[in-house]
């Protein structure tokens, strides 16, 4: 088997994606807010051989009706959320080829200016960068904070691919491979016939300079995204090369890894050029037992008001405000909908009670899968995962600080090494030969992203 | 003598302000793209005990009617110009007490967005961070670059006014002094009733939310300022608490920065509630004459091609395409106007010619004044400087790097604390205590700012 590619999940707060874990005894996580907190962590995860550390962000908060939810403030949950983006550089410092994975959102930061900071960030991490583009998580309560009108769903996909358009224009087009030149003995910086000014006129966001760096060591970032809606997909096909599923049964992850790689070949790309990455929670501990005592552990402190709380930031809907003993079929957001297709009748299946979806979202979170077990036991999970679905690898959900990193690396990670599941060693130095092997440090010829190059024959 | 505040100017680039310094044998500045450059200077300015690093910034580039300017990208001069913003956690993880103001538009960045990453740095520096506040530098290249129209100029300073209150709305309004809990026996990390939804209505931005994040040590990053028109003065007087002033003929300097003092007043504070900070470059060495000889030595790495370029990029005026022996009075932006105020012919004085104009730039440099001579030369005029200007301190210009720091700490230094002129002890923990005195950590009462903190009886 093919070793999969695995990476952390995290934000800048205090818990991970199921209950209120700051509050276990030996967890670290509230102290979120201390550089020395992550750099420790970053370590680990170097040292240990894992791929990349992704940190998501979401600029909004989880609100209903414009109003805080008790719940949330009470338990930290979605409220605090730092921002990622000045994080990384003292985790790059500290570390030797861990990747990092940085949200911005398209219709929050000005396009040109995500171009410099990733570029900044390219050069800093020395190749070791990866954009997650979202269009709009949390989308009303972010909204509302920038003082701006939600856009309507599709809309925000439809001007990503222009926002996309203008930061592979800038990345890509403004100076070719050999512009830096660097003799001090003539005096000469860069060769100014080889640094170009880029014009970009499209239908949203329009563009002329330059990106103000010389080629940083992959230029484009690695491109990541997470949409699961169809216009997402489509959109994941034209530029994603990683995209980050949530986990649930296997048979509809299946579906929809499958989608992202018909989206690809659509999209005139091979459909192994984008690694499709399930989130999941991996609970392990030397016995069966101790595993599944940590897991009611885990859910003794996930409350209902706490799940309910993170649903109703990313769906609209209020489940404690709802008869618990009747079915809910709508909701109205696109992290919403893709959330409750989990849970919703499709193909002939009734739909589910509310009581159950929020007893469902209270055990697995908003990113789906838990595996729970011994090393072997959560290894076999594993590999029957990967062989019903055809993942790529997972984005591993964080529940304990520093605990569940131990376990993992400690007990979990030996197995999948034995079994052939994770990797031995690296390739290359830059994230995206991380991810697509030695030599692939540049976009590949079949994105559409490799035409914006500048003096190319 | 009051011991001055004593800060070191950079921008993400590969030279100084005065000529192409990266080109000298032992210049390492074209290593700006790896965090070990900066760490390595980071570290040395802390050890040093020098108050700040500023790292100045430019969205644009200097460019002439959409096209780049040859000698720009030979000599690196203001192209390449990285973003410093994804730089400063990894040198907050490697210094004590250094602080770091970082410099953000107001014309680019969204409000909110910039007051949670200001926020987050604020944690991650332990109250170590300030922010630099410009309205749009290299306005022309910025506007297109990002897209948009070019504003003008007090229009951009009444938008800055508002983009101050969402951001001052944010730090100060949202959370409760004692918001944050971190109960983990009662599993309450934030207390609901604590935590508040913010709502700013202003002119041009408007606000619906919270900042996501626990108060940071300063709240308020230390707010920095450095337009010299008559509208960039008022908007010091009611936001900055230090304001960088361009150098040049001390009765200029002395000019402004009473003029600045008197718009502190204005607005209701009190005429030492601003640190008013003057861009310096010196030159020293054991003797007089090794001191004259490196600022020979970097006069023949500033050529008039150089200096041009960086002076038409600011100013929108090509001085090599003027007749040299004529003079010149307008310029089309107010950087241009202020730094053309040095030359100008004001009072009755004779307006400079194009000639005169561009030597004083290609030995001066954007910011102003240079000190050359024994590091006891150089004290005198400083001392001379200080006492004919008022000024608070200096923003010290880079040349060579890292032998310009290696001449400030290692002669220049010692001599100034001999002489009362430096601090030989750190006050407080933060950035604003280390400008301020101990425990001056937050906005004081006078600042407009005070009055937006929640929960304050």
């Amino acid at each position: 088997m093919t070793p999969l590619v695995l990476g952390i999940f995290q934000y800048i707060g205090p818990n991970g994606t199921v209950g209120s874990a700051w509050q276990h005894p030996d967890d670290t996580s509230a102290d979120f807010t201390k550089l020395s907190h992550w750099t420790a962590l970053a370590k680990q995860f170097d040292d240990a051989g894992l791929d990349f550390l992704f940190l998501a962000d979401s600029y909004g908060f989880p609100a209903l009706d414009g109003e805080l939810l008790d719940a949330s403030v009470r338990e930290g949950r979605g409220i605090p959320h730092g921002d990622p983006m000045p994080l990384v550089s003292a985790l790059a410092a500290v570390t030797e080829k861990l990747g990092f994975i940085v949200t911005t959102s398209t219709t929050v930061e000005p396009p040109a200016a995500n171009a410099r900071r990733f570029a900044t960030l390219d050069h800093f991490t020395d190749g070791r960068i990866g954009w997650n583009i979202v269009t709009g998580s949390s989308g009303a309560t972010a909204a509302a904070l920038m003082g701006k009108e939600l856009i309507a769903h599709d809309l925000r996909y439809d001007m990503a691919d222009d926002y996309v358009d203008v930061n592979l224009t800038l990345w890509e087009g403004s100076w070719e491979d050999d512009a830096l030149v660097r003799d001090k003995a003539a005096g000469v910086y860069a060769d100014p016939a080889k640094v170009h000014m880029v014009h970009h006129e499209g239908p949203y966001f329009r563009t002329d300079g330059i990106l103000n760096l010389p080629p940083s060591p992959q230029r484009t970032p690695l491109l990541v995204q997470a949409g699961a809606s169809g216009r997402g997909r489509q959109f994941a096909g034209r530029n994603a090369e990683a995209v980050f599923v949530g986990g649930g049964e296997p048979e509809t992850v299946a579906a929809n890894i499958t989608g992202i790689r018909e989206s690809a070949v659509a999209a005139g790309r091979s459909a192994e050029s984008i690694k499709v990455l399930v989130g999941a929670l991996f609970i392990t501990a030397p016995t069966s037992e101790e595993a599944w005592a940590k897991h009611a552990e885990m859910l003794a402190m996930s409350t209902p008001e706490g799940a309910a709380a993170i649903y109703a930031g990313n769906t609209g809907v209020d489940l404690l405000a709802l008869d618990p003993d009747k079915p809910i079929a709508q909701t109205s957001t696109e992290m919403g909908q893709s959330n409750l297709e989990r849970y919703l009748g499709k193909d002939g299946k009734p739909a589910p009670l509310v009581r159950d979806i929020l007893e469902n979202f209270r055990r697995t979170g908003i990113n789906g899968s838990v595996f729970v077990g011994s090393p072997d036991e959560v290894a076999d999970q594993i590999e029957q995962f990967v062989q019903q679905t055809g993942a790529d690898g997972f984005l591993i959900q964080p529940h304990l600080t520093p605990g569940t990193y131990d376990d993992l690396i400690g007990l979990l990670l030996p197995v999948l090494r034995e079994r052939g599941l994770a990797k031995t060693g690296h390739e290359g130095s830059t994230l995206r030969e991380r991810l697509f092997g030695e030599g692939n440090v540049h976009l590949p010829a079949d994105h559409r992203g490799y035409a914006f190059r500048a003096g190319r024959d």
